[in-house]
């Protein structure tokens, strides 16, 4: 098992590598892990998501446990939605109410697959191969507006406001997902407690299946689907997506957008000549 | 009113800029829309779509005329799926049936809108100086897989196959769309011919109202909707969406995909070391 990082530095510059105790070894990057040589000290370094995805599809209804709870058929193909790499934030990055929204906001805790090699039509052996490595995901949902048309069900927009997709903390390769379980944590509290080998479909048959339907690039994510014990999150509240051996995803609901709108970064940032 | 195009150069490279007549004025880039200096004969060039989008939303009841016939409200809200940068094609590429899919594919005329500045929380004033300029889409869709589970429409897998966001020909800045027309025939037959100022929610609505929702990107592409006409497209069949301005975007529905899944470009592309 190697664990996997991405870090802003004191210049503003983004360097990707494998972690040993408190230093990182650089590599060129997720799609082509060669090492530059270069070793550096984390403690001068900021965590960051460990990966940038073009895109993050998002599984619905992958737990045999869920499944059962909502009184559902498992599917026959993977459920999924897309959310945008806007959506991305990395561990200890606040999540943020939107300005727009009073609603309950919920927590999932799940699996999420890194892509490392562009995948389309590939068998399961080949998927397999593809996968760069796992980590965690709180996929956020503002809950009220999923159903909030009763003629379009709106999850792109429930799911895709800016900081709703948690990644992080690394990348973990080499990882048995089979024996593992997924922890969630709200304020200290567990609220779910599910082993991954429940899922409907396991992670090289979800890569399989969906490069099907679309084109998967390297540090894409999937996020592999929640099981039951999904639940809302106060504001200030903070939620921690654990599982053995890759590590804490840890996000607290900060305050709503609205009130960082006036700094230029949450308004209009670029303006043509 | 200036026509914007990107292209692919003899040695590979994108460029982009302003055409005028059978020439390119170069600039650096849609968000930084700059003069290089260079200017090319378009007849060396291959068109390419004329920019890049990270995401494409796509809104869906966007017309009166359209929630009539479906008699449905309108909504308050755009409402919108995603769909991935990878279904993107220029103008007289093929749209490929995916392999796995044997059922109805539809076509959708629709104007595109081009955003021009990172936006976020913005006004309708705001929005409007935000929009680089307008294109035309073809949003096709792989009818049969939207409501095949009854528990969760899959729009943005009925919708996200390779090259099924058919975007082009060009972007026209300065256009106004509240005279214009959209056209679209299949096999020359008219099929559409919808006028713009029908829409529920206005180019620069969308912009504002959907940037509450998720930060749009310079490059990214609103698909306003369609509106009434919408059908489906037999294999060798060919859709042309026109507006007076902008031009025609013209592709065929090709060979299916598993024809051309003996090449490497079809296959796992890249073997990291």
């Amino acid at each position: 098992m190697d664990t996997w990082m991405r870090f802003m530095s004191s210049d503003g510059g983004v360097v990707f590598g494998r972690v040993e105790g408190a230093y990182l070894h650089e590599y060129e990057s997720l799609d082509q892990p060669v090492p530059t040589g270069a070793v550096l000290s984390t403690r001068a370094l900021t965590p960051l998501a460990p990966c940038a995805p073009g895109k993050i599809v998002a599984l619905w209804n992958n737990y045999h446990a869920l499944a059962a709870k909502l009184d559902k058929p498992v599917p026959a193909h993977p459920l999924f939605l897309l959310k945008p790499a806007g959506s991305v934030i990395g561990s200890g990055e606040p999540i943020r109410r939107p300005a727009s929204y009073a609603g309950k906001i919920v927590y999932e805790g799940e699996l999420g697959i890194v892509i490392g090699r562009r995948c389309r039509d590939v068998s399961v052996d080949e998927a397999a191969e593809a996968i760069f490595g796992y980590t965690l995901v709180n996929d956020v949902t503002a809950a009220d507006l999923l159903n909030e048309n009763p003629h379009f069900p709106q999850w792109c927009r429930a799911k895709g406001f800016d900081t709703f997709c948690c990644i992080g903390p690394a990348i973990v390769s080499g990882f048995n997902w089979r024996s593992a379980h997924l922890v969630t944590l709200l304020d200290d509290v567990e609220r779910q407690n599910y082993p991954l080998s429940d899922m409907v479909f396991s992670p090289a048959e979800q890569v399989s299946l969906i490069s099907q339907d679309l084109t998967l690039e390297p540090g894409d994510v999937i996020a592999c689907g929640t099981s039951v014990g999904v639940g809302s999150i106060k504001d200030g509240a903070t939620v921690s997506v654990f599982i053995d051996g890759i590590g804490t995803l840890k996000n607290t609901l900060g305050a709503a957008r609205a009130a960082l709108a006036e700094t230029p970064e949450y308004a209009v940032m670029a303006r043509p000549a």
